[in-house]
């Protein structure tokens, strides 16, 4: 079978892709384990050079996610999987309402279509996020069954392709699946247009010895996840039979609640004896007011009743990046 | 000023536009009442004949809602407001998906980005529906706080152009307000697409002394609203200062709880010695499966803190129909 994976060039893509050939087979839509012999990585730019983990079953494409017949051609196959992760990223999409509308919506739903062409029922693995939720009506703690009121257009996006997925689903169109990402640490490279790019700025900047500005203050709290937990989330969100999902497809993945200052201490605790950046504060009033939209905290058990993993700690998030990035035991 | 009504030769676009032109004036982009001078009736087909209540200041426009330059002619003066009620009904939606994506979420996106286009932020008011609730999730009563997991194509585009509106307002690009109504009774003319099409036919056809056959069992229950509510509900929630609504622009209007066989009562005690034609059942499976994905009982002690009304009791609703439409005192 073949699997495509929209956003494929990005952080998460490329490490899903690398599982999902580790793994090497998926269920297919006729609901019987099959081999993957392509996996797709689309995004808007090809890398400059091939990523590592990656064999001759990976190609890259690159392309305008807003182009219907762009999107159609991808899903060329009836053995077919999609895991849609391109996207506007929040602080990206609050300065261009209208990219994020081109990419996030439109896009979405040429993914959404050109699955629906397929004879069968492609699976669908959707990135949603906990941006779906906001407002003055926001619980302190948010979950599967909370009310969506993001207060960013990202959010606003993401809340709507969860609802499109749910109809295409119960329309049979598809079989799709959407996990609600929190915070994803820690990010390797250099900082994205993602509000809370930071949070893994916090712990990579001074990793690589370089001094780190925070931009908010160090008591804000938010939800977390190590990337290692993501992609497990999404390939056993992807494995599992429709029926445990039910009528709501879409699921809040679990994460660990934390602040800034808990992170600070967990990095220089696994940091050991490497030479850490200093960090300083200097609070930056757009990225504050955009963190002071989403929820500080998150509840998952749906997530966990079926079987969707997190870290036990951030000393293990800490200590995966220092494995999988920095080459070394913590 | 001007006001759109798009689904304008609908039951409650014409009544609202009587309304309308019966009051002369509404609040304006800028805050300030002004006097309307041109009430645009836009639907898919013009009435065949100029309906009653209406002077010169009403004109009719007959278009399709999915054409964006369409849509975008309509709203032509910066001293403008539009309410958006044009709509693929529920029934009509589950047997065309794409006719129900087009004219409901393209048409709305169309209707926002009309009113994004003008100097000021018009007021929109846009009729959503209490089918954006359903699912297995769903609580036994529906309200603001609730989660939106509609099980008909109908209820997730009136469910995502909430979210839209929402984030249109947020940005300034209008000054948006969402009134999601229950069942509306008692449409006069003929059965429509509407899976709750039977909820007016009950009452309407043994008013006329026609027999009537029950596509549900009489203990069916669900939330109701009569016309003349519904209409005064969207002016005044037209007319409430953007504050009083804050960062979620969507409620649900007041409505009355009721079984299909408290219907027939209400409506027996109502006609008095009028001749009623004879109700029967006969369930039909479609109906009561899109029937059964909807709220049975519904709150909204916010539209009422707002000052929103409802009928005191389904009696009131059907004087008030034999009084606007059968000529006649009960």
């Amino acid at each position: 079978m073949k699997v495509v994976i929209t956003g494929g060039a990005g952080f998460i893509g490329l490490r899903l892709a690398q599982r999902i050939l580790e793994i090497g087979s998926l269920t297919g839509p006729d609901g019987k384990s099959a081999e993957v012999d392509d996996i797709l990585l689309f995004d808007q730019a090809l890398p400059a050079t091939r990523p590592v983990g990656l064999d001759e079953r990976a190609h890259f494409e690159s392309g305008d996610i807003s182009e219907k017949a762009t999107v159609s051609a991808l899903v060329d196959r009836d053995d077919i999987s999609v895991f849609h992760l391109a996207s506007v990223v929040s602080g990206g999409g609050e300065k261009d309402f209208d990219l994020a509308m081109r990419v996030n919506l439109d896009g979405g739903r040429h993914v959404l279509e050109a699955c629906r062409a397929r004879a069968g029922t492609p699976r669908l693995v959707f990135a949603s996020s906990i941006a779906v939720f906001g407002g003055a009506g926001m619980p302190d703690s948010v979950g599967d069954q909370t009310k969506q009121t993001s207060q960013t257009t990202y959010g606003i996006t993401k809340s709507i392709c969860e609802l499109l997925i749910n109809d295409y689903s119960r329309k049979g169109f598809l079989d799709g699946r959407s996990a609600r990402l929190p915070t994803v640490i820690i990010r390797p490279g250099k900082p994205n247009a993602a509000a809370s790019s930071f949070v893994s700025g916090v712990f990579r900047e001074p990793l690589n010895g370089e001094n780190f500005t925070l931009p908010v203050k160090p008591d804000t709290v938010m939800p977390l996840l190590g990337y290692r937990a993501i992609v497990e989330g999404f390939v056993k969100l992807h494995e599992l039979p429709a029926e445990a999902l039910g009528d709501d497809r879409a699921v809040s993945l679990p994460s660990l609640t934390v602040s800034v200052a808990e992170m600070i201490e967990a990095l220089q605790r696994v940091a050991g004896n490497r030479h850490l950046g200093e960090i300083s504060v200097d609070p930056d009033p757009f990225i504050e007011a955009i963190c002071a939209t989403w929820p500080q905290d998150a509840y998952s058990g749906r997530a966990e009743a079926l079987g969707l993993p997190k870290e036990a700690s951030l000393d293990e998030i800490v200590t995966y990046y220092i494995e999988d990035y920095l080459g070394g035991n913590a």
